[in-house]
Order: C-alpha cells, then structure tokens, then sequence
C-alpha cells in the first residue's frame, strides 16, 4: 500500500473513531459561549464557526451565545465617549448601552455571515427578539452601574421554535426589563440561563485560560475534572477568585439544573470545540454532575 | 339613552364596519415598507407600530421592512467620518457600511422591542439571517458606489418558516454578495423583493408625501388611484421624476409579480396604514392591478 | 385638518383601544349563551351575530349556545297543543319534546345562516351530534316533567374538533339519556355545562335584565361586581330569587371549575358583547374568580 | 362436529368472505340516498342504519343524505297549511319551507341519534352548515314554485373536515342562495351532487322500486347493470319515465364526474347495501362506467 | 321470499352481529402467538392468516408472534446434526442456533407472503430488528443450554412505528444478548413479553389442546374461564403440570401487566380466532383480570 | 506544540475536510449493493457497516442491498443438493430456493446485528415484505431456469416508510410474481431498480474489481470517469465483456433514470465507501450523468 492509500486510510479512521460521539449527542442541545480572542484572532474564529457548523451537520443543535468585549470599548472610545467603572464594572450609561446593543448587533451579524458561508441556516437574535431575556436591574454592591441586567426568565419556545426550523441561533447577551428598556447582560450568565432553560445535554465556555487552577501562579495544578460538590468546596475554601469565580458558580448552577456537562475550554488551542466533543484528548476544566465520568470512551 | 352609551355604541359601530376588511384580509400578508418621518415622530412611530400590531393580532401577516435614514448620517458624523456621494448616491466604502448596518441593527431590535411591549411576538433580522437576501454588486451609471446591493434573489422560506411560527418580521435591508460580503440595498427595492417573493396581498409605502401628483408643484393633481399601466405611461410621458420616479417603477413591478394593490401613503398622517385598511378614506395613491377596484367596499 | 378625517382619525383610535382587549382573548374560548329579547328582536339578533363573529375573525373561539323560549311556545300551539306545568316548569311529554326539537333546529339553523352571511364558518349541532350532551331525567321536587334532562357529561372533544376545524359551533340544548331518547335542556345550565368541560376563559349570558339586584324593586341595587363567595353568600342571605337564583348559582359553579369569568348582561343593548369585551364599560353583572379584577384595563 | 359448531363455521366463512370487499372499500367516501320506505318502516331503519354503520366501522367513509317526505307533507297538514302544487311539484312558500327544514332537521338527528346508539359518531347537517350547499332558485317550466334550489356549489371541503374528525356526516338537502335565503333541494339531487364533489367510490339511492326496468309493467324486463352510455339510450329512446327519469339522470351524471358506481336498491329489503356491497347478490340496478364490471369478484 | 335471497338475509345477519366486536375492539392491539398444527396443516394455516387479515382491515391492530417447532427439528437433521437434550430441553449449540434462525426466517417470510397475498401490508422482522428483544442468556436448572435467552427488555417503539406505517407485523423470536450475539427464545414468551409492552388488549395462544384442564385426563374438566388468582390456586395446588404449565405462568404475568384478557385457543378449530373475538362461542380456556367478563355481549 | 497535540489538531482537520460533503448528501438517499469479498472478509465487513452507519449518523439515507452468493452454494452442499447451471446461471428449482432464502435471511439478519450493535436503528426486509420487489420470472435464452426473477415494480413507499422511522433498511433481492410465489433476483438488478425506484442521489457497488478497464488485462487501462454515454458506448464497442457487462448496463440504467452517479468501487479497499464519499481520492470508476463532475471540491 502507498503512502498516499495509507494516508486516506488514517482519513477514513478518524472520521470512524467520531461514530460514538456522533451518535451520544445527536439531537442534543449544545450551547456554546463565544468569546476572548477567539473572537479576535480571524483564524480561530473561522475555526469556532467551523467546528459549531459541524456539529449542527451531524446532527446536534447548538446555539452560540457570544458577548462584543473588546469591540464595545473601541466603538465607546471612537465616539468620543469616557468608560465609567464602578468596583471595576462599566457603568452602563444610556448612551454606552446603544453603542453596545449596535456592536453587539454588527458581531452578531458577522457571526451569521460566517455560518451561512459554510452552508448552514444561521439566525443572529438578542433577547429582545420573542423577548427571550427578561431582566432586572442589578446593583453592584448597592450602586447604580446603570443598564446591567440580571436574567429573570428566558422564553425558551423561542429558541425551540428557531431549532425546530433548522437555524443555528446566535444570540446576543441583550435583554429588556418589564419597561421594555435595553440592558446590557454578561454573556456568560447569559449563556448559563439558556443552557438551563433549553435543558442543553452541554455547555461550554470558550474562555482565555487554560481551565481552573488550584494556584493560579501554578499550571501544574490545572484541574481537569470537577464534580459540582468538589466546584463549591473550592469556591468556599477560597481557590477561586476573579473573573473565574463567577463563572464557577455559573458552572455548578447550570450541573444542577440539568445540564450533565460544562467546560471550561482555552479558546486560544484551534478547533477546541471538536477536540473536545470527538476525541478523547482532555481540554481545560470539565465540571460534571454526579452520574457522569470525565471521558465518554477509553482511557 | 345617555351621551355616554351613545359614544360606547360609536365605538361598536367602529369595531363592527372593521368586520368585513377583516375577513378579507384574513392570513394575507402584507409588506409595510416603514421611512421617512414617521421614522423620526416619536408618536408617529408609536401609531405605526401600533397599526401593524393589530394588523397581526386581527389575522393578517404583516412584515415590516424599514431603513435606517438619517441615523445612518447621524452616527457617520459621530464617529468622525464623512460622508461622499456620486451622482447624488452615497458612496458606501467598508467603514459606512459597518457604521451602516450598526445603526441599522439598531433601529431594527428598537422596533422589535415596540412591537414585544405590545404583546406581539416580533423578531428582528436583516438579509444575512437564513442569507435571506443575496445581492449583486450595483454601479451608478457605471460608477463604483461601493458596498451598495442590487437583490438578486431573496430566500422566501426564512420568512414563511418564521410566519408559521407566528413572528412578526421585522427586517432591515442589508443582505450578501456571492462572496458573502455585506451590502447596503435601498429599503424600497428589499421591501418590493420581498413583497413579489412572499406573493403578498399588498405592500404599502409609509412615505413623507401626500401621494403621487401629475404636477407636483400643484397638490390639486394628486392621484387616488392608477393602474399599472396608467403610472407606466406617466412615467414614459414625463411626469414623474425625482425619488418618486424608481418608488413607483417599484410599484409597478410588484403589481406585475403578484402583488394584488400597493400604496404610496404619507406616513405622516396618524394611523394611515389603519385608516386605508381598515375604512374607505382614500389615502395617498393606490397602484392597482387591472382586476382590483379602488374601494373594497361601498363609497 | 378637517372634520371628516378627525371623524377617521377618531375611528383609528377605537381600533387602537381593542389591541390590548384582542391580545388578551387570542384563542381563548368564550361561551355565549345567547337567548331574552336579543334572540327576538330583529335588528338585536343581527348586533349579536356581528359582535360574536366579529370575535372569531379578531381570533377568539367563540361557541354559541341559545335556547329557542317564546318560539317553542308558539308552535306547540300551532301545532294544537295544550301546554302543561307543574311548579311553574313545562310538561315535556313526547310530543311536545318532538315539537321543541323542531323550533330549536330551525332556529339554530338560522344562527348559523347569519354567521355564514358575514363570511364565517359556522356549524349547527345539538346535544345529540356526537353525543355532545349526556343527561339523566330531571325531576321537579319529585315530581315527573317529561323529557326534561339534568346534564351528566359533555363529550368535549367534539367541540375541540369542530373548533380546529375553524368552524363557530352554534349549540342547541337537546340532549339524550342512557337509552338515547331526546330530552330538552335548560340552555343556561347547557352553557354553563359547556363553558366547564372546554375550560372556556369567559361565559356571557345575553338576559333581559340589567344584571344583578340586590333590590330587584330598586334599580339603583344594580351589583357591578361580584366575588363567587360574595354571590353565595347573597344567595344564602336570601337577597336573590326568581329566574335569577338558578342562574346564579350556575355562574357560581363555573367559576368554581375553572371558567375566570361569568358576566350577566343586558342583551338589550346593541352590541353589549362588544363592549363588554372590547371596552371598560360596565355592563350588568361580573361575576368572578378570586385573583380577577373588574375591569382589563384603566379606569 | 356438532351442530353448533357447524353454525359458528358458517358464520366464520361469511366473515371471511367480506374480507375482498373490505379491502376494496378501505376509506373510500360511499354516499347513501336515504329515503322511500326504508326511512318510515322502523325495522328497516334500524337496519339501514346497522348497515351504514359497520361500513363506517370496517373502515368506509358514508355520507347518509336524506329527504323528509311524507313527514313534512303530514305536518304540513297538522299546521294547518295546505299543500299547492304546480305541474306535480309542491310549491315551496316561505311558511312551507319553514316546515320542510324543521321536519328534515327532526329526521336528521333522529338518525344521528340511531347511529350515535350504535357508538358511532355522528354529526348532522344541513347544507346551510358551513355553506355546504349553495343553490340558485329553480323553475318549473318557467313557472315560480317558491323555494326550491337547484345546487350550484357544493363545499365539499366542509365535509373532508368532519371525516377527517372521524364523523359520520349526515345531510338534509336544504341550501342556501346568494342572498342566503333557505331554499328546499330535491334529496337525490343532493346526494348526486355531494357525491360528485367528495368524488365517491360509490352512490346508493335506496328507492321503493326494484330497479330499472325497460317495461315498468313487465317485472322481468327488470336491468340490472346498465353502462352509463346504454343509459342514456334508454332515454333517448323513451324507455324511462316518471320519477326514474331525473333520478336515472343523475346518476349518469354522477358516472361522467368520477363516481365509479351508481347503485338504485330496492330500499325495502332488509340490509339491501350490506348485500350489494359484501356479496355479489346483484340488487337492483346498477350504473357502471366504461371500465368497471357488474360483480367485483366470482359469479 | 326465496331460499336463495334468505340465504342472503342470512349473512348480513352475520356481518351485522359483528358490529359490536368490530366496535370494541377498534385500534386495540392484539397479539396472536401462532404455533402447533395450525402452523403445518395447510387448510388451517390458510385461515389463521384469513383471520388475522380480516381483524386488520376491521380495524384491529394485531401483531402475529410464531415459533419454527418441527420444522427446525427436520432443519438440523437435514443438515446432518444431531440434537441434544438437558432436562428435555434443546441445547443451542452455535450451529443449531444457526440453524434455528434460518429457519424461523423462512416461515416468517412465508407468513408475510401468505397476508401479502390478501392484500394487507406485512413486515416479517426478528427481535434483532431495530433490536426488539433483549435478552439475557438462560440456564436450566443451573446447567448451559447454549443460546437460549430469557427477554429483559421488549423496544415497543419498533412495533408503534410500524403499527403507525400500517403494517402488520410478523415477529420470529430471536433476539439479541448485550454482545449482540443471537439467542432463540421460546415462542410463548416472547408473545407474552410483547402483549406486555404494547400494552396489548388481548394476547390469543394458537395451540393443540382444547384448554386448561383441571384433570387433564377428563375432558369433562375443560375450564372455559379462570380468573388470574383462580389461575394462580391451580398452580400451587399442583393441578397443571407439563407444557401447560409456564404457559398459564405467562398468561397471569400478561394479566397482571396490562393485557385484558388471554386466550388459550385450540388451534385446530378452524377460524378459532375469529369465533373467539366476533361470537359468543366460548373457545378454550380464557384467563381475565378481575373486572372482565366472560362474554362480552349475551349468553 | 507537542507531538501528541498535533496529531490531535489533525484530526480536527480530517473532521472539518469531511464538512461540504456532509452538506452535500445530507438527508440524500444512497443506496449501496453490499457483496463480493467485503461481505466475507470479516474485518472488511465491518468495516463496510461502520462506514453506512457513519453515513446515516451525519445525516444521509443509506439503504443497503446484498446478495448472499458463496453462502448459497455452501448451504446448497451442506443440505445434499446438486448445483445444476444453464449457460453459467444457476438453475434455481423449488427446493434451491428454499434455501437461498434460508441463507439470504441469515445474511440479512446477521447485518442487521453489526449495524445495532452500532447504535443504529435497522431493519432487515426481504422483496417480500410489503411485497417491495414484485417480479415475472426470468427466461435465459428462451431456457426455464427455475425460480429466477425480473423485477418489474418497486414498492417505494416501503422503504420511504421506513426511513421516514428513521431505520437503515437492509434489503435482500427475493421477490414475488403475480401468484406470490418466491423468486431469487440478481442483487445487481435489485440494488438498481430500488436505487431508480426511491430516486438515489447515489448508487454505490462493493465489487472485487478496481472499476472499470478498457483492456481487463492491462490494469493501466483502468477508467476512473466515464459519462453514460461514453460507457454505452464501449459496450457497443465491444471492449466490455463478462460479469461487467450486465453491472454497467444496470449503472447506465440508473443514470438515465434519475440517479447521479453511480460508482463501481473496489470492497477489497478498507472503508471504500467513505474514501469516495468523504475525499477526493478516486477509487474505482465513476459513471455521471452530463451535468456532474467527477470530483464534488478541489483536485
């Protein structure tokens, strides 16, 4: 046999060796927080958009959910308008809450660019679309930090009228109050809200770490697999800290609200997504619920 | 019988004279091209939605498509650019064309959100979504204006797959290229595009003029009605020019693609989309097809 | 602007008031027992039809249920017949159920043919098409009245299917017993019956009275409003008599399973469903569940 | 083997000889021409309506039309009205045509009722229900003879709705013209129409004759399968007369719009349709197309 | 009336005395479990899929289950294997389980041919079909019979699916151990474990004996009707014995899970089964749960 | 990066490449005729089933034909029956087809159990159930060979039942003729009427052969591409003989009945299917209708 035969034969094998995963999560809802650099870097961010389109070919149903980071700053400063922070959160002005609702809408768009160029049915919504995200206002430590929305409810019909139609919804982390008012939301509370409220089968977090350490200073001490119990403990006993620490918690309360799966996934390592749902190659930090175990085959 | 009651059986009569336009458009749908001041009038803009809200909650299938307009000027000078036009035609290098779709998306998740208070499921996408309008790249007099689009093809199914899931669509015309690059597209010309491809029982203008004039500097020789082939003939004739003059052959064109009536109304006459479907008050210019007549009903 | 198109402007605004009314009743069933003057009266047997179809296109699930009164009488003596009363209640013999069958039939027919001319599908059944309503014989203190049945069961289904198949259900009161003889049916308590087993939202009584007194010689006792408790408790205390008691205790009873709603209207004013409906005007008596208030909307 | 068993054998071959003919009919619309003696003889009703429905039950679609008769001439009576006539047809005035519906309309739940009995479920109509029948007036040799319809519209959509619900649909032969007054139909015309308009497998008229003869006074001239072009000779050639005339006309008109069989049954046998459909007895005349052949199976 | 036309009269008797059967049973599921000598005597095998056939286009919804017996015996030995013996029981070795599956292939597809032949939809399938039947690997008396399986689990899913597709399905029990490796079952089991899971309304065991006997020497003892605790007493009172024996286990364990009533039928009656279901002919013994009775119409 | 992080990075690659032609064929139906030395070679088999299964889970509608060949002529041995032939072909009597269906069934069977052990739903038929293959007998030369069949009708809506159940169906080539006896087909022909019948996008042969060659003994002669009508013509030319003739005849068959291509591929080559299917490597020989290229993307 040549090289070249040898080659297609490695080809055909990879493909096989997807067969189990490809079966686990069919029809499962995937629920995929977008955001960091790979949202900066171009080719990650073709990779992201690939890997989401593949998994919506074989048969799961993902929904993106993506924040504007960085862009929202740049487009704040280019109208010549000054961040405020308040304990080191943006206040959310009426004005820096249009720029935004309008970057967040251009990112979203752009995002549903890159999937119909790949062939599939993409929908760019925010929670104003069906008024999917309800929100309160939210008080950072009692102060005004202006239109910074904390989700009360999520109209999931939504998202499941859109599935059933066979889109791929990407949404935006905006929402309305019971006055109908714009506000700003996290994108990672935001996604942890729909992967509940849809009952996602995962959710995974696109982040720019590497997963949770014991010792932050420490990469030997990257922890590969948490149960939600063991989450909570460290969280208690003070390991955790910064912008990790809420998104923890969002972990442990999305395992106990159904979802059997969370990652913590380093967005930076190309195709992230694909290694970690076809292969069996561990990536960042996987917070599970009791019944599940680490590795769904082998090792 | 005290004045009170009396005013309370006005207000039945109303209601029930409402039965027959009702009935007849029952499940039709209807294209409401939404500009010009009743864009920029705050009540205005609340009477328009309030319209085409009940259009939706009485059984018609109303899609709105809207334009951004001014705002687009607006926020083009805010973030320090400026603006360069041939003949007359706005010049769309990429950097209008991100602060146009921006703003765009903008006005798009407003109308959603006006539509949402008011009890209607609303959901607000532009051209990309579902690449629901694919363009060819348009040249003025064979100049290059840039990212300006020319509707190719509009993908039907994006927009009955979300009727059927009882959305009102709000659309905003910015659509792709074969290389799934953005465009800007005239609202006119999507709003027509989508009319033809959705087989609509009409399609009404919200304009910022009383209608079509034979002599526009003499408001007596306003039109009421026309057929398609009169406003062919006014056009050959002469007596039509200015931005009236590509509205109307939009007109036309949608008349003679299946589209049954289409009305050029001034949307700065409060309630005008009710008033001219819902009573026999003559508004604006009717463009008709040879089979239609100008009142549903009596007069 | 000049009076003709206030006068259109003023008709706008009535449309505009219905919205929140139309929204709140989309696809809920409301039950109307339809019977007094309003069924005699030409002119106000026209209003009823209109306002009840008005309903169905706005898209409410509307169900008629009317008794055939003063017209029974009529033809049994028409026919030669002598009727027959024990404490007040008609002797039902076989001929004269035969007779009562006959005018209910024509008269539902008639329903039927005036909704059918404003454009809506409607379909006449009685208790009998589908076994809609099971009775057992009613008694009067003991005493045999014929062919007169309590109701035991409504085969619901039948109306769900009629009403998925977009038809208005007109309904006489006749049903059968275990043995499938005939019997003739209160067409208050057929309402009300029917109201619970299609969990139907309001139950409106068209009478020939203003609504409830608690003074029936005083006509400024008129009760607005009315708690199930508060109408038990009048009803025990002695406050409430004649025709009024059974039906009072019928609307008690309906809204004890499950209907939010019972009004007791005056079907001598035009178009009092309307109003009632689409209005804050108060017509005759609301009775009401523990979490409903009066009145929608302002006042 | 005992005598009894022998019995039961007897009664399983009869079963398994319907077996062909169940098969062949498997939901095909059959519509029956219910009339003449079979409808006054209390025993040969019941059976007609045993018959019609086990085709129901073995998986036919009936659809029973029926006339009123003698009953509405003897109530005619007991109102005292009396009876005109204009070249041997009833002249149909309002008051008489108000007695027709209420008589038909008695008949038509009398035999929902018997069907109901026998669990089956029923539904009757007439053909005002969803404007099942429209009619213009009709004219005896020019002469006015009141109202009496002849059928220019049947809906038949009305009834593909009711045998999608699993009803058994039920028919009085009373429609309505454009101005929607009540006019009276001749039933076998009813029956025709409908029949062509379901497009049915089958139209039974169960008649007070044996059939078709070529001598009315010679029992042995009796035809008993007739191609609807040798029908139409017959008449040519004068050979038809009286009441077979019209009757015979209909059902070549049926043939040449889809019906693949017409059936005139001496209504005054027991179960006539149960054996002219599950056995090859041929009863009465039948009206065959081009390529359809008298017995489906042996002889 | 002439013999012949009597004879006539005769038979729609016998079809009209069906009615009730046909009713009960409409859309209820029944599993006939087909062996013995009905299954090699021509004549009979003929009428049991007469049989089954005709209870399918009435509207029935059976389900036929059958074994191989002889045949395999004259199989093995055909192919110049001997059988082997444990406690009277078969050991399946690989080669005879090969062997076996053939054959019970054969006969599965014959039985399809034999209802394709009558026009009805069949679909032979084994329990690896859509892996139907799950089983684990049985011993007798702790002694290796080879691949003899015990059901653990049914997939009714696979039976509804081609149940909703209109086929009759045809089932042979082989079924499939957690290495997916091929067991026999006994034939009687497998019936049971599937009634069971449809939730069957009736299981009919075809076999060679009249009934349950309390004496097996004396037919005088045939027991026509047995309660499932009345059955039970039998057992521990040490009445049955022999192949009876797991058989009336099985009828209880059908009782007591769902099913309404199991026949043990005698198979060489012809048209048993349809005596048993459309007459009041008492065959064999039935085994009912504590609310049924014997006969469901008369005697 | 690490050794062990590129491999894994290639993977991904592998997996994404696979993306347009999941696009491509999604929810397309394949039919592939199963034989040669894939289905005895027992790690080729299973390779064979990972690959169809592969090709259902990503959303394709495989259908698979096989044959049963040496298996046949081995049970034929074993049972003491002499093979007799008539110009090469097989006499197929009465007793020999009994055993080719014996031995079909267990093939069937046996595949059913590889591709659930997989996870996936299938279905084992024969052309008998729901009598899918209906077929006269077959004359070689004017010579009675037996038992052997010419299908002349294909029950599509079979096999369009089943996948609409979502079952991978498994078809082996027995049919019935008008009188339901059982016939053996050619797989060949029976994997070409069902790829024609049910309007394949693609029909794919697991052969012993590399494709197609213009000079069989010289393997550089090998065709890789070749239009219908180039491939008629070599037949006509004369440069095709043998066992090719009658498969290349079926493949033009298929292209000129709605099929696009149709591929002769070499079941020797590990995973053959999913190497033409998921990359540009060229196995076999391809035959195109006039508007297909040989390669989907790239090369």
């Amino acid at each position: 046999m040549n090289k070249n035969m040898q080659q297609y034969l490695d080809k055909a094998q990879v493909l096989i060796e997807a067969l189990p995963y490809i079966q686990r999560f069919n029809r499962k809802i995937i629920v995929v927080k977008y955001g960091g650099s790979a949202m900066i870097d171009e080719e990650l961010k073709k990779q992201v958009i690939q890997d989401v389109t593949l998994l919506k070919l074989v048969g799961f149903k993902p929904i993106i959910v993506h924040g504007g980071g960085k862009e929202i700053s740049r487009w704040v400063g280019k109208v010549g308008m000054e961040a405020k922070f308040i304990n080191g959160l943006r206040v959310t002005d009426e004005d820096t809450m249009e720029v935004a609702e309008m970057v967040l809408g251009k990112v979203n768009k752009e995002l549903v660019q890159l999937v119909e160029q790949l062939g599939v049915r993409a929908i760019g919504i925010s929670g104003k679309d069906g008024a999917l995200l309800r929100v309160d206002k939210k008080y950072s430590d009692g102060q005004d930090i202006g239109f910074v929305g904390e989700i009360k409810d999520v109209n999931a019909a939504i998202l499941f009228d859109l599935l059933e139609k066979d889109f791929l919804p990407i949404v935006c982390p905006v929402g309305m109050d019971d006055d109908y008012r714009t506000y700003n939301i996290n994108a990672d509370d935001a996604a942890c809200a729909i992967a509940r409220a849809v009952k996602a089968e995962k959710l995974a977090f696109l982040t720019d770490i590497e997963g949770v350490y014991k010792d932050p200073d420490d990469p030997k001490t990257l922890i590969s697999e948490l149960r939600a119990e063991e989450a909570r403990k460290l969280i208690t006993e003070g390991y955790i800290g910064g912008g990790m620490l809420p998104k923890l918690q969002n972990c442990i309360d999305a395992i106990e609200n159904g979802v059997s799966r969370v990652h913590i996934l380093d967005g930076r390592i190309p195709h992230c997504l694909l290694l970690e749902i076809f292969t069996n190659k561990g990536i960042g930090t996987a917070i599970l619920n009791d019944t599940e175990s680490r590795y769904y085959y082998g090792e």
